[in-house]
């Protein structure tokens, strides 16, 4: 006799289980493969020998202290750490309210877990980041894309969407969710203006922002400053992460947030304190100047998107777009006329990756001429040769 | 103007957030005082060198695969030794019957997360493990205890739950939590003949059985075989964890279940893969006999157990009764007429702690005269002076 385990789960569970499984979008790539899918931190940026002699000073000097759920004084170093590195951002917290986490993913899980019931309408940029999208759908359904510009959010289509739904008396959104600098897929930045002025919708139409903050801190002009740092009425909750600073392996994120909030995100966060890589970074952190750790990362990162984009310039058929990010990991490139779900079969032969369009928006359709590029992962030889490949892929499909 | 944040949260998490907050059970303990609160692994059990070394030479090996969301070969092969260990103790999966979790706290979320709906109805052990309590109290208020004798979970009265409720025309629980072997806080284990009867029941009545195995593999004799070696129906959810063989500061737990729990719980498990800390895990376990490793534990913790009834003998006053556990890292104790939860600002002024029975029960009351002594986290010397200063505590609080 087979169990049929379905009816196990509650409603909003088997409901759940329909969306797209997890980590649907991640393409299966062969060896060989340039991968401008990936938004990881350059290998050589990773700091190998750092981490190495982090944990055996934290060993040595802490014995079993940091390996027991006790944890280590490093963790509350850490938390030091990070709050240090907000206030010079602007930020100016207390320590009630800022949470650890399990990188930033799960940081977007629990603002899911803490305030949406499935009949909360919330709204993200369109497009946004996957997993995102992906966390957000086992919460609630009702999901709107608020189009994105290279100036950002587009404040002014928000605006009219509140207006309707609030003449229709209809329920305003419990949040917005944006990633304000260097937007993950994109790669644009919020103006100075647009972000007050969302800030100034959410106080108008009574609403949270979710501010995901990954990739603040790789600016290669201007850093821009975070939604939070304006955030006088305790409306924003920022999500940041060393995942993209220092090794996405170790898991540690945080959220910054109004106190009770934070007591709320810590309810449901049952996985424990992560002692051992809490107190390894934190070990790290004490033998590390940041300010030149981010220079070194801004430079490279910096050289790899010029690059990229020059050979864009060089090897794109005219009728291809693409957006100059100004920090981050990516380009977003439009190929008129093209599916690039389909493209990417084709790319993947000629040994090079990258992520569909489609997986950024709550409508897959609407992403279809569009791509993302990771200039991050990869080194300028394959920058080069990536995007020749690229090119070729686009050039055959037509 | 300050913002009122409850209005913000679903219904069922502000009902959340009026259960006790989290880790209310945790003991405010002065330094000096002797630890048997404390359900962590002897500090000289800990394997530091061990670790320092499987860091260094994980990253001199693979660089920054275990650094990156990619992953490291390892991750897999920490599954393998998963599967391995589990072979051994009679429990044969499939990969995609095993998933690993960031600890067994982890694990039991994700079970509440998949399985619970706010009506749902669960059985625990009465006493059980507090931190799965207040786990599960996050999805439902439907809970009861069901007692444990020196046999474990009372089979007979179990029963009897089950035919009023069908009787009544109830719907049947979700599931039963049980800890069969080495019981958190008992010690107890579950005779052979009451799993039988557990997983008869769980078949004529329709629920499934979450086994959480924490303490299974430290056993001072024969060790007791798993529930999960003996489910043929696929009706057992079978959680594991290396905090207490190895360290609870890596977080590494696991499930082991049928494929489409599995599925289930891997929608909900966003905190994506903690890859530096498995490839750590599994590069550790490449040189450790693991067997070996078990024996020296055993030893150990077998010692300390004597000890702490030798001593328990001697010190305690008539009334004062105790279990003596088989296995495991608990001692639970009984000191009629006492409410223990008074008892510990005394024992602690004496330089002695533990955790007063109340925190295990779905009803604190029930918990009153009860208390749990961990005799894992103390050196022997520790363990006279403590008990010592326990009995002293209990004479003056007469």
């Amino acid at each position: 006799m087979t169990l049929h385990y379905d009816r196990f789960f509650p409603q909003a569970v088997n409901k759940a289980l329909t969306n797209e499984p997890p980590g649907s979008w991640i393409p299966d790539v062969p060896e060989n493969c340039i991968r401008f899918n990936a938004g990881y931190p350059a290998p050589d940026l990773v700091p190998l020998a750092g981490l190495q002699e982090a944990v055996v000073r934290l060993i040595d000097e802490e014995q079993d202290l940091p390996l027991q759920y006790l944890g280590s004084p490093r963790m509350e170093g850490l938390r030091q750490s990070v709050q240090d590195r907000l206030r010079f951002r602007g930020i100016s917290l207390s320590g009630a309210e800022l949470m650890i986490t399990s990188g930033a993913a799960q940081a977007i899980d629990l603002v899911g877990r803490a305030l949406l019931g499935q009949e909360d309408w919330i709204l993200v940029e369109s497009p946004t980041y996957m997993e995102a999208l992906e966390i957000f759908r086992n919460y609630t359904d009702r999901i709107t894309g608020i189009p994105v510009d290279e100036q950002g959010i587009q404040t002014d289509l928000l605006r009219q969407l509140l207006d309707k739904n609030r003449e229709a008396g209809r329920a305003m959104p419990k949040f917005v969710y944006t990633i304000p600098s260097f937007q993950n897929p994109t790669g644009t930045t919020m103006s100075a203006e647009r972000r007050q002025q969302l800030l100034q919708l959410a106080a108008e139409y009574d609403f949270l922002i979710v501010e995901d903050d990954a990739y603040g801190e790789l600016a290669f002009a201007e850093p821009p400053v975070p939604l939070k740092a304006h955030d006088t009425a305790g409306r924003v909750i920022h999500i940041g992460s060393y995942s993209k600073v220092i090794a996405p392996g170790v898991r540690i994120g945080w959220i910054a947030a109004p106190q009770r909030l934070i007591e709320a995100f810590d309810w449901f966060k049952k996985d424990l304190n992560a002692s051992f890589v809490q107190a390894t970074v934190a070990a790290y952190l004490e033998k590390l100047d940041f300010p030149l750790h981010l220079e070194t990362l801004r430079n490279a990162y910096r050289a790899r998107r010029d690059l990229m984009l020059e050979c864009l310039e060089q090897a794109m058929p005219k009728q291809v777009r693409w957006l100059v990010p100004e920090g981050g990991y990516f380009v977003w490139i439009d190929v008129p006329g093209t599916d690039t779900g389909e493209l990417l079969t084709k790319a993947l032969q000629l040994g090079v990756s990258y992520v569909p369009g489609k997986y950024f928006f709550v409508e897959p359709a609407d992403g279809k001429s569009l791509l993302r590029l990771s200039f991050s992962y990869v080194d300028l030889e394959q920058i080069r040769l990536g995007i020749t490949r690229l090119a070729k892929a686009i050039a055959e499909s037509d």
